[in-house]
């Protein structure tokens, strides 16, 4: 998209800076001298993504004003998406940017009734920031959406109306959904720990990526012709294990690919006897042979 | 978006080619000599609407003949914008340009759930054609759009299901909504030309274009500040008279708006109280001063 409004993307990885021990994905952080040598005069906006798919960061508020001075500094908009804002583990906690000094005016942030209660199928999300810079987004919702579906816009609005009165309290979705989340998150990381991948815990959200370069013995890469070998053994393991996994380079630009091989994304967002299930064929798979 | 593209957009209005007595929607016309003038060897594509918005035309079998004609001379695709096919008033016949010779290999078609079930909010259509057409259009589908509303679509593939089950009998859905339009249609043309406008008859669709120039002594123009006079006497009608119509100039390029300041364009699938209170409001407007 960037490209095709005549721009040039620039990218920068999350890169893990721990080697042992549990891995959170507060390990996972943007290097500051990689980040600032990518702004000058030229620099037009960035995007960001907290918390973050598919590592789960949930940025820090010094990470989150590195940022905001970088934008301030090379006068550059900053398009957030902050569509698992409510899903965050205690006890971190989601900052939207726009809240720091300065960003409010620079600033559009995404959201989504998908993630927000959970029903992604829905197709309705939000965008807001200041009125001149919604002017322009308008313009392209009016040429490219023009409408969102009406009857849904007023089940969400309902939503909000039910939960706004219960803001805070244990039975709030916003609550009650990290939490539920947070006990599957666990028990996934246990049971991926236990056949010997290295999970990265994460803050928010609800993906896990989890180094499975452990196991790589145990996997026949040469039945895949993909060229990134998480692409070979996802499917590796979808076609042998019959456990299907996301291949997180399908994240990551050209030239940073490389950094996600050796990972693979599960989504923890199922049902109890669905993750048991999915134990279940990893314990067999590591018990086999 | 064909600017944006890197193409250069033509136009062709459909003009009236008779200036009395009734008019039908088919007495609006493509001038076959300047369509044909349009089309050359660096033609990529055309767009076409049947039944048509605003106009309410029904494309004949010879006129479609024509457009596939120069189609196929020229190697160019038809985009074809089908969304009232439903839609369409007896005897009048809505054929589809895709089923033409030579025409599937080259046309993509475009239907719409929110005109064929009266669900416009639901924001749920389709498109057909070849393989290798759909191919491109589904990358663009992935990138803009990603997926539909879920929850919608099985609604209207249950919606689908019924109406195929009764095609052709008189309670199926595709026949009982244009009879039940057909007496709204046929009620307005009346109430607006009792008050002196000049309807042109749709054969499709479910609007309806009228001259409003032989009450133009009536309106006061000058209040508002628009460029085209169907702007100025679609507001000026809503502020005094409180009746809201759309200026179907927004419908033309810049250069053919001129041909649709005379007209205003109403919409008549709306409850029949509704319609009567609109033909009271003109009736009055009629009878004061």
């Amino acid at each position: 998209m960037v490209k095709a409004g005549g721009g040039i993307p620039r990218f920068i990885p999350l890169r893990l800076n721990k080697t042992s021990g549990k891995i959170m994905s507060s390990d996972w952080v943007l290097d500051p001298a990689e980040l600032t040598s990518l702004f000058n005069s030229k620099t037009k906006a960035i995007i960001i993504n907290t918390p973050q798919n598919p590592v789960g960061k949930v940025f820090t508020q010094k990470e989150l004003e590195l940022i905001a001075d970088l934008c301030k500094k090379w006068n550059v908009l900053c398009i957030s998406d902050e569509v698992y804002e409510w899903l965050v583990y205690k006890p971190y906690k989601h900052i939207r940017i726009a809240t720091l000094p300065g960003m409010w005016e620079r600033t559009i942030t995404i959201g989504s009734a998908g993630k927000t209660f959970s029903v992604t199928g829905w197709k309705i999300g939000w965008a807001y920031g200041p009125a001149n810079l919604m002017k322009n987004l308008q313009t392209v919702h009016q040429n490219c959406v023009y409408t969102c579906c009406t009857p849904l816009q007023e089940a969400v609005a309902s939503g909000f109306e039910l939960e706004m009165t219960r803001l805070g309290q244990p039975e709030c979705y916003f609550e009650s959904l990290p939490r539920e989340l947070e006990a599957k998150r666990d028990y996934m990381a246990k049971f991926l720990s236990d056949v010997g991948m290295v999970p990265t815990i994460p803050e928010g959200g609800y993906f896990m990526i989890a180094d499975w370069s452990p196991l790589e013995s145990r996997v026949n890469l040469e039945q895949e012709t993909d060229v990134y070998k998480d692409y070979r053994f996802t499917k590796w393991m979808s076609k042998n294990v019959k456990l299907q996994g996301i291949p997180p380079s399908a994240f990551y630009n050209e030239s940073n690919k490389k950094l996600a091989e050796n990972y693979v994304r599960y989504c923890f967002i199922k049902k109890d006897e669905n993750l048991q299930k999915a134990a279940e064929i990893l314990q067999a798979w590591k018990a086999s042979k």
